[in-house]
């Protein structure tokens, strides 16, 4: 009536990522960009500044006419005008000139670097006092300094932040082209569970799954499918699945997917066309009752019933996942984790990855992290946690003032 | 023609954030809770479970008749049947007796544990043989573990993580109060600015801020309302200055707020309704011709015109504002930041912040940040960072090797 589960190492597990290629492209506004995946490379087709900039207030002189210069023996300077914001200057500036430039402005010919304006002081209105020297080259930007004409920018794989929109705002890329958000179907199954506006009679429970997973998929970058609540019925549950399967890139079913008196998950994957279970049970807790089917090419994840589980699973192994079918590459994602002391010993399995839900406390400046007890399957014990700690397969526990990396959630 | 700043201390120019209240509260779909800020404590009207609940696939039981059980000398239990998923049983459980539960299925009557389905054998389809002991207690939830009725879960000012949306779900919240987003109005200035569908004659260069300061915006859960680039000319600028403050909930300009040629920012800003000019000038580099004006109750910043530096003052000046009149509560503001090894020595100017931008480098499991050289207007210094470290007010530089603090850009 039951087997046990032939669990799988996580590493094993992540690394079937490279069965599922990524999305398809699409080109989005410049506006929208920033959290997308590039799907091309960035190449620039200009020289960025394309005119010798200056990035001070001041004037704009010829160094060598500032050599020597000091409070106690100021170089006196000709100021032949100003030059404007955004105008090319018709000025030629002379060994003894300078012109009044602003931050931004474009260099005259003749000058090769800038006076700061607290530097100088106006004597008349043609003429400075310049109390420093300055070597050709200062308070100005050269021609090409910040972007060279040709040079690979961005490259495809990459995440765009803030300040890439910013790069290809200054290339002129009103539309870039980005991976589509990957559409995660999301399925939950168990006759215990109600609709969140349906109240429970004793023995049943809202569903919360589709709302926490529905949470991580937004935050990993995809589009959240809401499929509902599907009774543990076979035929209901593998219409339902079909049904999924075909109108998402990936799919997340929640429940049923233990060894247990309802376990229709695993039957009814093997009953989708062109379908390979490539994992069932992996070596983590809590989360060892998971399944990862291939349905043609698209990821089919069974993930625990309980809420914190499936939450636990979702971000140690489905989140690379998805990542992968959004397109972001491995080199380019940075996952910078603070780290912390831990609180009290911790025992663990071997032969497990543990997951330890973690609160955060700083104390004198240092952050220790403090274990939450409570059972796996509590929702309160997520809703308390700063993070997760990770304790090795091969690791017996960890001990008191450990430094560990926090997972944040 | 010119004046020094006056310029403020970062953690004065902080203490303003109180001046300027939260926005209004709205109710949104659970779905879209996600990252939004609570509006409202969250109380419990129920008990979660409220039912006494396995854990596991398996067999309630009444613990006391397993007692001394062992692979050796197993407890032979009779099986009165089963336990349906989301029905309340209507067995009850005496010594000696055991029914098949799944994970999730409520306890029928006289049961107080449950006995994992590995640690029992079906002997015939009325009796199993039970292997261990369970003391009473075992492998269940009892009423009330997760949430106690009346209990305060949530808090406002509160941010809603998934697991939040999931405790919400548990409660039957379809909809929740939510501060909504606020809406920040992007302003770029500057007659050398063109829109990013033009092509820069010499000596212009395309809005980078725009769109570096929309994106930023987003990140910190506001909505950018963009209002386009405005010359240098007081009468245009004092009407979209008018108009933008009147959109808004807080109003961006960036560029001409360096004591300069074009420098209308100030005047401009002197000259709208009901102001105070709080801030002229920070003790931080870059950043340091930064403005802020109190307009009514709305906060107007004139932030630099270079893309890194008001990049740099967004991140540490500009999103705590953000975050306050988003109702986010200081001690909900979870900033868990990694930290890493100075790569150099760094020397600072003593009597302002310096922001440094890093690149971050894994070296033999250790993280390295390495500063990033350029001209601090460049935006290719800010693609090529992860992140920021801050060297402090009264620091004069620090020593390669350093641990420092990252702030993640």
């Amino acid at each position: 009536m039951h087997s046990f589960f032939n669990v799988t190492d996580p590493k094993e597990v992540l690394g079937y990522r490279t069965e599922f290629p990524p999305v398809a492209a699409e080109k989005v506004s410049l506006f929208d960009a920033a959290g997308r995946i590039l799907a091309v490379d960035i190449v620039s087709d200009l020289d960025l500044p394309d005119f010798v900039r200056s990035t001070m207030d001041g004037y704009a002189v010829c160094g060598a006419s500032t050599f020597g210069a000091s409070e106690a023996n100021p170089a006196y300077l000709t100021v032949k005008g100003s030059v404007t914001m955004g105008k090319k200057p018709d000025i030629l500036i002379r060994a003894g000139e300078a012109v009044r430039i602003p931050t931004g402005g474009m260099l005259p010919a003749g000058a090769d670097s800038v006076v700061m304006i607290e530097h100088s002081a106006a004597i008349d209105d043609t003429t400075i006092e310049v109390y420093r020297s300055v070597a050709p080259g200062t308070h100005i930007v050269a021609i090409g300094e910040d972007i060279g004409k040709g040079e690979i920018l961005l490259s495809r794989g990459q995440k765009i932040r803030p300040q890439e929109t910013g790069l290809l705002a200054a290339l002129g890329k009103k539309k870039v082209c980005v991976y589509r958000k990957p559409r995660i179907g999301i399925i939950s199954t168990g006759d215990e569970i109600i609709p969140i506006n349906e109240t429970p009679n004793m023995s049943q429970i809202r569903d919360i799954n589709t709302y926490t997973l529905s949470g991580l998929v937004k935050e990993t970058g995809g589009i959240p499918l809401i499929f509902g609540i599907v009774r543990d019925e076979f035929e209901t549950l593998l219409a339902k699945c079909l049904s999924a399967i075909e109108q998402s890139d990936m799919v997340l079913i929640s429940g049923g997917s233990s060894v247990g008196l309802h376990d229709f998950t695993i039957k009814v994957l093997s009953c989708l066309p062109a379908t390979t279970i490539l994992v069932h049970g992996i070596a983590i807790s809590p989360g060892k009752p998971t399944i990862l089917a291939k349905t043609q090419k698209k990821a089919f994840w069974g993930l625990p019933g309980h809420a914190a589980s499936a939450m636990v699973v979702f971000t140690s192994i489905v989140k690379p996942f998805i990542e992968q079918i959004s397109g972001l590459k491995k080199r380019y994602k940075k996952e910078f984790r603070p780290t912390a002391l831990l609180m009290r010993n911790l025992s663990s399995a071997q032969g497990r990855i543990d997951y330890i839900r973690v609160r955060l406390i700083q104390k004198d400046g240092v952050y220790w992290a403090e274990p939450i007890l409570g059972k796996s399957g509590l929702i309160r014990t997520m809703v308390e946690a700063d993070g997760l700690i990770k304790i090795d397969i091969h690791t017996e526990g960890l001990e008191k003032g450990t430094e560990v990396e926090i997972i944040p959630l």
